[in-house]
């Protein structure tokens, strides 16, 4: 039988590693598929390159359209990032009736819902593995693992860069900055990082996630993005003091008053396996009511992992783009006529419990004060952690470290409280206010 | 569009949580598998139990062969358990046309390959999710989600009953004897914990992953299997100072001599993700090469946690069934005219580091003695822990424990040494020897 013919638009990082696995495991992939898988085509800006890549065992070319007019060329692999063209693209290489993939969770999370409803009209698959937490089959278990649960919330690492800063964080007492530059050293963190450190990569990819997990449409203009840019390594260590770590969690939960989509710095306790994925290493929990709690691990980038996931639904489409399109596996889990409208809830409407830390002066009735206004906010608290005094500047005046763990509460009553804390003559800085999940 | 209709074999605990579940998220599964899924019939040896179950919502038999001979039903979902008449019934659903779901490992592991050529031949699907890790949607992450991958090997914590065991006799300082009684109490160790404390269930899940993960027939028959009854809570302490935890694993290993299949207990380093899961909980670690190590884990075993697997089988074959036969995805992972004859190993061909414990007189130049053996066998030693020395008997003799971890060696030069070392004067008691997986 033919083998199954593949075109690459882009051959960088993660087409180069599609590339290059097909090939050196060509043998075992054909085992499972039944089929070969044969990348037939490339398209790249600059030919030359591509050329030194794929030698002549593929077709060349510096224009991806080329690629989708090709009409030999089965699926189309879209690896060129970015929104405007890569929209274009996939929107073309549907309406000329080809099966696609793409590791690209910023276009999806964007435009999912006018790409996916064209996919549907046409009866061709877009598969998307590859766009949330890299290798990790995340979307195959949400989507075909999990379908007998009604699924509660999720909560993911899922962003490698960000989890690799706040490790290095933690492990060498260091403060945010100056692990970025390390970071961008490494490799770990790009020249401009703002996605990954405001916490945008990590949206986009809970928005897909959100999407198939309860069956709501793709709207990344909707989730709450609070990067790690104003941690400091303080916080970590009172974490630490008091039993937690914090990570950058992507957190969906559906509940009575509608979805949260929010990704944000968070405490998780120590014990729990995810507290510690540490590095660059990605990992989602999912609590769903017949299965109950499961934990998904690994690389959630890097140039072969990602490969790994693109060819993943590469092996599906070959083995299964037989099957009826009125029943293979929905693009979102979920029949596109059975999608549930439940709003995305505003943050203030969002119900977790917090770490505060107040910097205030030293001196009798402090805690009374701010303990008052969290009683008459109606704020139980569940643990107090006072530092002993310092001495800042001069004047023999002193301060110290004030660290309230709450109990459960509405954010906008929380933000309440704390802009009447803010207000007391004693409290002596900004305060600090970090969400806590206990995952259980 | 008329609903599947399900035949359940079989109304017990699995079997009334499938039948649960599928009628509390009736809708929600709808809404993913594009159809409705629905009980028609069961069968159970106590009809009368089995009607008060499910009222008169499906048809009540006591046969189960009734529920084959049945033109309605769409898919037959085995739940009895054990060999002889699983396998008959089984055959005969694949033969009647039925599409087949089984939770019943330990049927796969001994007739697996009978039944999937079976299956193959009439092609019907032949779905068993269930089987390996409960509700952990392992299979599908294997035989789907890694298909880019030369998996390279797995390792799992895949039966609940001993890690629960493992982790009392931890926490506790509890004997084995004593744990296992308290589990039995809790209802996590059966009356006859035998294939459970035996490592015989977890190979037979092994023998499972083993064969979809490297493409060779199901053979239990040359599974290593090697239970925990004879682990001691002193070994677990050593253990625990040199920086490990001991589980009992399943491995299983793709070598250029052949591949490896065991169940034993294992000295696994405690900084691992794998070595922190306690409790009933399962979990699989798995090593492939493009996408490095990746980890699944969740509830093992327990009514809903299967029929969350069960009935993701039955929404797969929902979603799947009009493929053409030859397109879906294979029972086994790889192609049935594609399978590798790779040899399993026996295991003193296994390589492995270990843990050794020798009961020794309290004398000069034993230690002496004991590592000029090993280095006689070319073993070297990766550290050696000697307890202080106290009283055993009268006479003021005294012994110690020499603790030894090794680096790697095949199993058959290590028995040989261990042997050695047994016939020394000085070693005063059975040598304890634990094999060491550092997972890296």
């Amino acid at each position: 039988m033919k083998p199954i013919q593949v075109g690459l638009l882009g051959l960088g990082n993660v087409g180069g590693g599609v590339y290059e696995v097909l090939r050196r495991n060509q043998e075992e992939i054909q085992r499972r598929a039944g089929r070969g898988i044969e990348v037939a085509m490339v398209s790249r800006r600059d030919v030359a390159k591509a050329r030194a890549m794929v030698g002549h065992t593929a077709q060349v070319v510096a224009d991806p359209r080329a690629v989708i007019a090709n009409p030999d060329i089965d699926i189309v692999v879209e690896l060129i990032g970015g929104y405007d063209l890569a929209r274009e693209l996939v929107l073309e290489a549907i309406a000329a009736g080809k099966h696609v993939v793409t590791a690209n969770k910023a276009l999806l999370a964007m435009h999912g819902t006018e790409i996916f409803a064209a996919a549907h009209a046409k009866g061709v698959m877009v598969a998307f593995e590859a766009a949330v937490a890299g290798g990790i089959p995340i979307i195959k278990a949400l989507r075909e693992g999990l379908t007998a649960n009604r699924i509660e919330w999720i909560a993911g690492i899922i962003n490698g860069t960000t989890n690799f800063i706040l490790s290095e964080m933690r492990d060498k007492g260091l403060d945010f900055g100056v692990v970025l530059k390390e970071a961008q050293r490494l490799g770990y963190a790009e020249a401009d990082p703002t996605f990954d450190i405001e916490g945008v990569d990590a949206a986009h990819k809970l928005t897909l996630m959100s999407s198939i997990a309860f069956g709501i449409p793709v709207q990344f203009g909707k989730a709450y993005t609070e990067g790690i840019t104003q941690l400091s390594s303080i916080d970590i260590r009172y974490a630490e003091q008091l039993g937690y770590r914090i990570k950058l969690l992507g957190v969906t939960k559906r509940t009575s008053a509608g979805i949260e989509l929010r990704v944000h710095p968070c405490l998780v306790p120590s014990k729990r396996l995810i507290a510690n994925v540490e590095g660059p290493m990605n990992a989602v929990l999912v609590q769903a009511d017949a299965v109950g709690t499961t934990l998904y691990y690994g690389k959630g980038a890097g140039s072969e992992p990602t490969a790994s996931a693109v060819i993943a639904d590469l092996v599906d489409i070959t083995r299964l783009h037989t099957a009826d399109p009125q029943n293979r596996v929905p693009h979102l889990a979920f029949q596109p006529d059975a999608m549930s409208d439940l709003a995305v809830l505003p943050m203030s409407e969002v119900v977790t419990s917090f770490y505060l830390r107040l910097r205030v002066a030293d001196e009798a009735g402090v805690l009374t004060k701010v303990t008052g206004l969290l009683a008459a906010g109606g704020i139980s608290i569940d643990a107090v952690l006072q530092r002993e005094a310092d001495q800042v500047g001069g004047e023999g005046a002193t301060s110290t470290d004030l660290i309230i763990l709450t109990h459960d509460v509405k954010e906008g009553a929380m933000n309440e409280v704390i802009a009447q804390m803010q207000a007391l003559p004693s409290v002596l800085a900004p305060i600090t206010r970090i969400r806590k999940e206990e995952l259980n």
